[in-house]
Parts: C-alpha cells; sequence; structure tokens
C-alpha cells in the first residue's frame, strides 16, 4: 500500500497544476472582446508559458515516475517530504500566469525572477527526496540496479544549480532567462528520453 | 508500475480538463442577474460546447483506454509523448469557451478556427502516440490480437483529416464548423460503440 | 484494466465537481470586504448549498461503488454511457451556485427548477447505467448475489421520480423544493447505511 | 476494491483541495499590475495560508493513509463518514483565502475563528471516522498491530481540543492564532515523522 498511494496523491496534483495552468491563459481573453484573432495574436506569451511549464510539470511527474521505480518501501518522514515538494509544484501555475503577463511589461525581470525561485526550490526538494530515499539505500528495492540509481543521481543534481544560474540570469535580463527556462526543459526532455529505457508494465 | 501511472496522470487529467468546462459555463452568468430565466436560455451554446467537448474529451479517454489495453510496456519517449499529447487535451476548454461565447458575434470563425486546430494538433498527437507504441509492435502486448491493433489504427487514422476538413470549414462558416465538430463527436462515439467489445474486468 | 481505469476516471470526475462547490461559496465574499462577519452570516445559502451538492455527488459516487462491485467486464458502450453520466454530474456546480445567489431573489424559482432538472437527468442517467448493465446480467460478476442486483435496482429506480417531483415542486415554490432536495439527500444516506454492508478490502 | 476505491476518491478530494489553495494566491495580484515587485511582497499573508494550509491537507492525508493502512473492510456507514470529513477538507481553501486577505484588516479575527472552525470540525471528523472503524476493530485488519492502534487514536484525540484552543485565542488575537495554527502543523510534521515507521511499499 506504501508507494501506491502515495503516487495517486502526487499523479493528482501533478496532473491538477498542469491542467489549471490553462485557466491563466483563459483569463487573457476577455469575455465579449471584439477583437479575438488580435486577442489571440497578442497572448503568445502565454500558449508559450502553459507549454513550457505544462512539459515541466510532464518532465517532473516522468522523473517522479522513474524515482518511485527504485522504491521498496515509504516512511512517514519521505511522505511529509513530498508533500513539501508537491506544495512547490502546485505553486508553479502561479509564476507561469505572472511571467506571461508581464513579459512586455515593468515586471518582466521580477517575474521571471519569481518562476526561476519556484523551480529552482521545486528541483532543490527533487533531490532532497531522492538523496533520503537513496542514502545507504534506505527505502530502495533490494534488486535495483546500482547503474540507474547513479544515472538518477547524476541527472538530478544538476537542476537545482541549472534553474539558479537561469534565476541570476533573469536579474540581467527577462527574455533571456525565459530562454533558459525553455531550455532547460528541451534538455530534461532529451536527455530522459535518451537516459530512459523501457519499464516493465505492470 | 508502467503503464498504471501513466493511467492515473492522463486519467487525472482528462476528468479535470472536462470538469473544468463547466467553469465557462459558469462564467456566463453573473452573479445576482435579476433575469436569470432570460440568461439561462440566451447561454444555450455553452451548453452545446460544454456537451460536445465533455464527449470528446470522454471519446478520446475511451480511446486511450483501447490503446493502453494493449501496451506491455512503456519508454521514457513515450511517456513524454503522452505529456505532449494531454497538454493538447488540457488545452480544450479554452477555444470551448471561445467558441461558446463568439458564436454569435463577430470572432465566431476565429473562435471556430481556434477549436478546430486545437482538435486537429491533438487528433495528430493521438496518432502519434499509438504509432509510436504499434510500430513494429515496440511497445505490445505479447498476446495482441492484430485483429484488434489494426482496428485501432483504422479507427485513429482518419481523426486528423476529418478535424482539418472541419477547420478549413470554419473559415468560411462558424456555424457549419460547429456542426462538423458536432458529427465527429457522434461518429466516434458510434463509431465506438460499433467497433467495441467487452473487455475482462481487472 | 476494464473497470478500474473506469473507476478512476469517475472518481475523478466525482471528486472535482465535489471539491469545484468550494468555488461559488469562495465568490461570494469579495476580496477586502470590510463586513467580514456580516458576509459570512448573508451567505449561508451557499453552505446549504455546498453541503447538499457535496453530500448528494458523494451520494452518487457510493452508489457508483456499490454498483461496480457487481460488474465482471465492461464495453464500449457502457463507457461511453458514464461519460454522459459524468458529464451530468459535472454538471451539478453551475445550479448549485445559481440557486445559492438566487434563493433570495427573483430567480429563486428558476434556479431551483434548473438544479432539479440536473439532478432528474443524472438520476435518469444512473438507472440507464445501471439497466444497461445488469439486463440479462449482461456486465455482471458470475458470483453475484440476486438479492443485492435487485436491492440496488429498487433502491435506484426511484430517484428520477424523487427529483422530478421536487422538480415540479419548485415551479410553485423554490424554499420547498429546496427542503425536498435536501430530504433526498438524507433519503439516500439513510436508505444507503441501511442497505449497507460490508464489502472485503482488495 | 473496498478501500481501493474510496482512497481514490479521498486522494482526489485532498490533491485538488490542496492544488486549489494557488487559485488564492494568484489572484491576490491583479492583471497587469504595474508594481509587481511590490505587489508579491505585500501578499506575503498569502504565501503562509498557502504553506500551512498546504501542509496541514498533506498531514491530514498522511494520517488517513496511516489509518486506512490498518482496514480489512469498509462499509456504507464508513462511506459516507468519510464523505462528510472530505466535505470539511474540501472547505479548507475558502478560510484560508479569508485569513490571508484579511489578517491586516477589520475582519482578522473573524477569519481566524473561521479557519479554526472549519479545522477543529475536521479534525472532529476525523476522529469519528477513526473511532467508528477502529471501535471492537469493526473495520480493522486482523493482523493489526494494537500498538499501532493505539498510537493512532492517541495521535488523534487531541487535534479537536488544540484546533478548539487556537479558535478561542482567535476571538482575542488573530495573529496569535495564526501562530498557533502554525505550530499544530509543526507538531503534527514532527509528531508524525516520531511516531511514523516504514510501511512496505506494495
Amino acid at each position: 500500500m506504501g508507494t501506491s498511494r502515495l503516487e495517486t496523491f502526487a499523479d493528482g496534483v501533478f496532473a491538477i497544476a498542469a491542467t489549471l495552468l490553462i485557466l491563466s491563459v483563459d483569463s487573457q481573453v476577455s469575455s465579449g472582446t471584439t477583437h479575438l484573432g488580435h486577442d489571440l495574436l497578442r497572448i503568445w506569451p502565454s500558449y508559450a508559458a502553459y507549454a513550457v511549464s505544462f512539459v515541466t510539470i510532464g518532465v517532473i511527474w516522468v522523473n517522479h515516475h522513474t524515482l518511485f521505480n527504485q522504491l521498496r518501501i515509504v516512511d512517514r518522514a519521505f511522505l511529509l517530504q513530498n508533500v513539501l515538494f508537491l506544495l512547490c509544484v502546485a505553486f508553479i501555475p502561479f509564476p507561469t500566469r505572472l511571467l506571461a503577463e508581464q513579459i512586455r511589461m515593468h515586471g518582466a525581470s521580477t517575474a521571471a525572477v519569481t518562476y526561476g525561485v519556484t523551480l529552482t526550490v521545486t528541483a532543490v526538494m527533487f533531490n532532497v527526496i531522492w538523496l533520503y530515499a537513496s542514502r545507504g539505500g534506505r527505502l530502495l528495492r533490494a534488486d535495483r540496479d546500482e547503474a540507474v540509481v547513479r544515472g538518477i543521481t547524476r541527472s538530478y543534481l544538476p537542476g537545482p544549480g541549472m534553474y539558479l544560474a537561469a534565476t541570476v540570469v533573469a536579474l540581467v535580463s527577462a527574455t533571456s532567462a525565459c530562454v533558459l527556462y525553455g531550455a532547460i526543459t528541451v534538455f530534461y526532455v532529451v536527455e530522459s528520453s535518451v537516459f530512459g529505457r523501457a519499464h516493465h508494465a505492470s
């Protein structure tokens, strides 16, 4: 029962956080607008932000899935760390909306920093979870493949650093930071596909 | 563990995207209206849009379910393709609201095209997922029924073309396009019921 | 795989529809109000509507759960009927908000009728699902208890009639109809507890 | 089938209620603000409220998980009690928003009392569920560890009293009550980690 119920809760938060992103796109076009075509073009940053954040949450979900494949047991401390991690994931829609709205306004840099801080903290929490679970094999399956375990550690560790670097860039240039956020997502998509291998279906 | 967790995440996105559709209906009646009866009649396009999009998402879910019944394993690339596919599904509430609001306004054609493009891309992504999984039997069960596999391919392939055709019609007549969107949904409901057969419960 | 995935999707819709009900309560108190205490007392119909609709959705969920305990297999037609049924369930938050807002206004009767029609159609769809599944034992388990099957039929059949009667009352008196909606929910809670028996946990 | 489906529904409500909390933070920053940095600092009570309520819902979820680990069967009355309990959980986002908005305004005390009453009732309902399940071992597993059962009872019983005490404090000082709400959450996080032990993964 251990991991299965944590997965249900986590997948729920992932799915809702990702799906709520559309509300921020939706609110950008006012009801009864008489310039719909113009509005739909004008809000292109909202589409980009929607896509980047959706895929980012999706990649986090895929990695969470990989991590859980290695687990044998969960304990209370691990459950509570996951709650804190999910608290970060559920926060993502807020800076996503700010960034989409402000990228061509005065608050672009502030919004980009907020977005970056959120993802940096999320990446840190992901590493905390994984290090807690894997330190000394604490929660891992007995039949784990150590190469996979080291591979997971190797692929997660750079996350906080990359997001922190992009956040520092955001202090100077919001646009450059946005490009970096998108690039990190693409990096993880590619890295994930290369690193990935087939898992047996249950 | 493979497919079960992807199903949980996907079913979460399907369920939330479908259930969020009611928010757009809800926002059409302002709080404290003094013409409730009139308002409820006036917003009939919202009911139609709600019903068509809910059933469309439902049919996509049923087909996703059929597809997964044929899978033995999933890999990282497949997970990420599913994230992109779900990104499209979660987008559906936005053009649904636009179409319901604008069908009797200046932006009817634009809204109908937006709706059509969204469903065309969603249908393309569905085919991408299925072709990736089924090409050479890559992710399929060893005990699959080839007739079922071919039947799935046959029923998915026309989707993008049908939605693209309706989208082209939307450039000329939004109303005709809406009728086509409804007709495609009805077609898939009927096709699905005829093609369908009983699956053993787990 | 059959029933388990339908349950995940259905439970998602039930959970979201129920949880979204709080948004309508929330929107009744404007941000930055200077009469919070007064506002919280003024909106008591929203609490009542929240409670009645939440428990109603909960009772529907419990009954859906009972129904699925009797199933062996599901087919495509059954999946699609469930989509239509869930379309009704996901609609419930809309008339719930209307009724809470309008009960002391001009549109009370209209809102109460809208609420009643929604629940009548939902009850009809529930019976359609059950009759399709149980007719001739089509989708039922081989080891079913016929007494339980008859008990389910007996407890579902009066639903549409009770809600239709309350809807007719709503044409005359919204307040009386609200009392009836609450009474039907209480009836089903009591009936459910009496009829119920322990199910073995999986 | 018994407990698994109740868990899916409950986890859905937990996940949605927690994830919806971000909407109240989001609504505090108006679209197109020209003082984003200032706004983001000004709304710090919303972050605190978000964190406390998210972790509170998370702790409730962890405890619900612990409780269900002890169950063998569920009956109808237990399902319906869970519906009432989840009705309380889904209500939490509303007083959370009120408290965050009003803490520096006239309605601080009223909002803090509303928050406290909600959590007191939620804690009472949690005890009702557990006492119903555990009284005479009614729904418990045959192979349960009586020490764990007594430990659960011991850790749940003080909840209503602690929240009630904080609610009484809220009548006098909203700020002190907020500190207490945060302290209770921290207490349960710590208590949970200490009490916790590893569960075998399913």
